[in-house]
């Protein structure tokens, strides 16, 4: 099969056999979504070499879900260890991370995942929907890790993929979103969710909100969001970025600001919101391009003014 | 009255008049104490320029504690905002602080602070303990930020005036503490008061700690707590460092861990456990020295191994 790999010399294309551990789901991939990791990954993020992609949905060849439409949680835990026994594989320590660390990724034709790894996909959910579970589930993270007061008023940082579902996530959960991003059109998909946004200008509001989520995809952004922070407010932190972010800890520290990393979700409720059609993500879809054109859809997904870019099995 | 100034061109001891507020409270200090932030301030940290010192006690001139003993909140804030009245003085956005920012501090003669500011000190706790109060009440302030779970088990990172002071806090809040040094009779300090210790050594426990205390002092001291945090743990920033920390965002964010920034406490809950014997910190002092010696105090308050450097009064 063709898989888009990554290797010391960068991202290729390459024909590799398809995976084939008899103790998982096999997964014909329909869709795959190019995420900001992915980008960070081609820079040297997480030192992972391999086939990357974890944004999918396709379909089961074998096991109790053959035949059917489905979308897979990208952490596969031991299955033993505390936090998978209490139902976090999110945070095994030995896990694998589809297409981040230690598995191969869904950039290829086929993938393969534990069972207790997928969901099926509803009827009403078509696949350029269902391969926006996976960011969906990481917006809705928020909603997991902290309790909101009711109506709260949240300020999400940066108008990019991530950011326009976390808006949008924040919005479906009754919160009052302000979306500070710099491309109109891309802050017009985030305005027909009923999230007030702004263009984000060289001055920002200062020590406005409690709550901020930090979206921006930009080693600058953590800065930001700290200082639009109000004193004991929380910073939601969203980006994955390669490297060191430079912070300076005084404003953390003397307005006693919370930095909340957050990451992966629970698919179960993102599948849901999308089932309801409480999320618009076909606004979202710049292009979709063939896998064998992986390449330049990656070069077509780091410009600026562009969302997501999916990679359609060639044999679709 | 002499004070110790710090200025472009550094420290100093200048002749300078006595504050002279009548809507305030003048204090005669008994002690002052040499605290690291001053340490910071001296290399730029706050950019702040006058008198510093904000640990003191001392006797009050006039109002209605005139010649009692005092200690004094450092932040004195406008009275009238949200915060102000509500009770947080501290966040006041147009607050001035006490040797830190918009207002002269205490290593002087004489201080200066709103009435509101001072608590009495209870006839058996000396000055040689009510001195601590200002740091202790900022260790002590972890305990208001978050509820811990009984007996909690926390790492401790940094065997300095700060560390041994949470340590010794959270030990009298009942949890299980293991504190980090890298100083025997440091560390041994907080062992008389219960706490476990280790030498740190090159390879600190990994992601073995819910929660974890960084008041290394040192800019690597974060990336250090965040390693020794489990997945969905919590840091709590202690450490007040001049320039940028290099953030690894990446561990932050993959393992959602929690950085919560920590500064300034209630000072009843620390001067309660003064007076009650719970906290040692006679051994905490290093040196006594006189306020007109203090640019040599200064000096020996840098020394690896040396605590805390009080200043009496020179006319005391």
């Amino acid at each position: 099969m063709i898989a888009l790999r990554v290797n010391t010399s960068g991202l290729h294309i390459a024909d590799v056999p398809a995976p084939s551990d008899s103790g998982e789901v096999l997964v014909k991939v329909s869709l795959s979504g190019i995420c900001n990791t992915d980008l960070e990954i081609v820079k040297g993020y997480a030192g992972f070499q391999g086939t990357i992609g974890h944004e999918f949905v396709g379909v089961a060849q074998n096991g109790e879900l053959a035949g059917r439409r489905v979308v897979g949680e990208i952490n596969a835990g031991c299955g033993t260890c505390l936090e998978c026994s209490t139902g976090d594989r999110r945070h095994c320590a030995r896990r694998s991370v589809l297409g981040i660390g230690g598995r191969d990724g869904a950039h290829a034709e086929y993938v393969s995942l534990p069972h207790r790894n997928l969901i099926e996909v509803p009827d009403n959910v078509p696949d350029e929907m269902a391969v926006f579970v996976e960011p969906l589930a990481a917006a809705c993270e928020i909603l997991d890790q902290v309790a909101l007061p009711e109506s709260a008023e949240i300020a999400v940082l940066g108008d990019g993929k991530l950011g326009l579902l976390v808006g949008q996530a924040l919005r479906a959960a009754g919160h009052r979103v302000h979306q500070f991003g710099r491309h109109k059109e891309k802050l017009r998909i985030a305005e027909k969710a009923g999230v007030t946004t702004e263009i984000a200008r060289a001055r920002l509001p200062v020590a406005v909100y409690d709550w901020v989520v930090e979206a921006t995809g930009s080693s600058d952004g953590l800065r930001q969001a700290v200082q639009m922070t109000r004193p004991r407010g929380t910073v939601f932190m969203k980006s994955t970025v390669h490297g060191k972010v430079p912070l300076d800890t005084a404003p953390v520290i003397v307005h006693e600001i919370s930095l909340v990393g957050s990451r992966c979700g629970r698919f179960e409720p993102a599948l849901r919101l999308l089932a309801n059609g409480r999320i618009q993500v076909e606004e979202m879809i710049s292009e979709i391009l063939s896998l064998s054109d992986a390449p330049r859809a990656f070069r077509l997904a780091q410009q600026s003014g562009v969302l997501k870019v999916l990679l359609a099995d060639s044999g679709k």
